[in-house]
């Protein structure tokens, strides 16, 4: 797509994405720079050295400023990086965070850039769920999109069946069993399982593996998905050494 | 103000402030029914019983749907809580969550709501920092801000002299000690201290009580700041038992 004037909002159907600002960028340029088709910049950018230098000439760089007001990004953002999506496996022998029907870009991102923090690098999203590809998911993963391996999955027995070895944690408040450094196995072949934000994971979800519960009083009806799954793969992370 | 008709769109010099929808408002009338002045209703809610019932006939209750335009609330919204703004006071003999220069009004509220699920009940604010009696600020909480006591302060300094008997635990990359369920003391006589999201603590409070750092990769430049309080809170709120 040199033809950058024809870069239009992004939408769930199409075959490319982009990030909105230089920072998630540089994140793209240094995981996925095959992926890149182009960069484009707005006049306003001062400085280009460390995007120029990370392209290396092979990455075409553009200006245009009708793009970024067509977009109606921020006016702050004055750098684009439109990349052709690209296929994620899962990797079988490292511990997986499963997102039940995730419904919230702005969460799905924040999880994606919490859990790479603590060592995790594959997620699973059972759909129906919000496009892990669109700017928005994006952002708010601060561009650590790009050092995950995500896969979608149309229902969470075809999870299940493709990776059978893991050990299965769903997170519901009926779990009778407390999260606590104690209660974590020490093998990394483990699933945290979350369901959606407003409804949680259904009572399907008891009879599968192990349920636990994260503690908390009667003053709030749940906890927020991004807290409540920070909170469980620290406490994980921590018993396995994803992180020091 | 019975005469709702003046009820403008919030801003921060008001006396009052309202919250939208029916939960939050539930919350405010179940936690602090004396600082209510009036709800407000949409001609659309079908049922009224739930909030009838909680008024007893003490709150003036109105149907007004233009108010609902004007305030420009999302089309779901049918209840509005106006209340008067209340003083609040830190509780000297529990522990606290010290916000330094928070700038982000859903943060805050997700703090407020995430705190309040692990127990705490009184969260400190240094100023500047975002208007905690925003209506955005109430509708993250969830309601949960009208259990909180929350107090702001000019400085740091303030804070601590006020409250000089807490052990102090200010959460930075810079910190030695990696927080653990060990590292947490056994009193909860503590203060758990978090800088703004974007600049985090400043240097100065290296040489403030025991530095603490939640470990993560490299491959993230922080965590976000509703996630990393949620982690701490947590972590020292199962040492001190305000969780089961």
């Amino acid at each position: 797509m040199k033809n950058n004037d024809k870069l239009k909002i992004y939408k769930k159907g199409y075959d490319y994405s982009y990030t909105i600002g230089t920072y998630p960028t540089i994140e793209l340029l240094k995981a996925r720079p095959h992926s890149v088709r182009e960069l484009i910049i707005h006049s306003k950018l001062e400085d280009l050295s460390v995007i120029e230098s990370m392209c290396d000439n092979k990455i075409s760089i553009t200006y245009n400023d009708k793009v970024f007001s067509r977009l109606g990004v921020n006016d702050k953002c004055l750098v684009l990086g439109v990349f052709q999506k690209y296929g994620m496996q899962l990797n079988k022998s490292r511990p997986h965070i499963v997102l039940v029907n995730p419904s919230d870009k702005g969460n799905i991102g924040t999880i994606i850039r919490t859990v790479l923090g603590f060592g995790y690098r594959d997620i699973a999203i059972i759909t129906p769920a919000a496009d892990i590809w669109d700017p928005k998911t994006i952002r708010a993963s601060m561009g650590a999109f790009f050092k995950m391996n995500i896969t979608c999955f149309n229902n969470f027995h075809d999870y299940k069946m493709a990776y059978n070895i893991h050990q299965l944690f769903p997170f519901m408040l009926g779990g009778k069993r407390s999260l606590s450094y104690e209660s974590c196995p020490e093998s990394s072949l483990f699933s945290l399982i979350f369901g959606n934000e407003a409804t949680g994971l259904s009572d399907n979800f008891l009879s599968v593996g192990e349920v636990i519960k994260i503690p908390q009083t009667n003053d709030v009806d749940s906890l927020n998905l991004a807290v409540a799954s920070a909170i469980a793969a620290y406490t994980f992370a921590q018993k396995n050494l994803l992180i020091d």
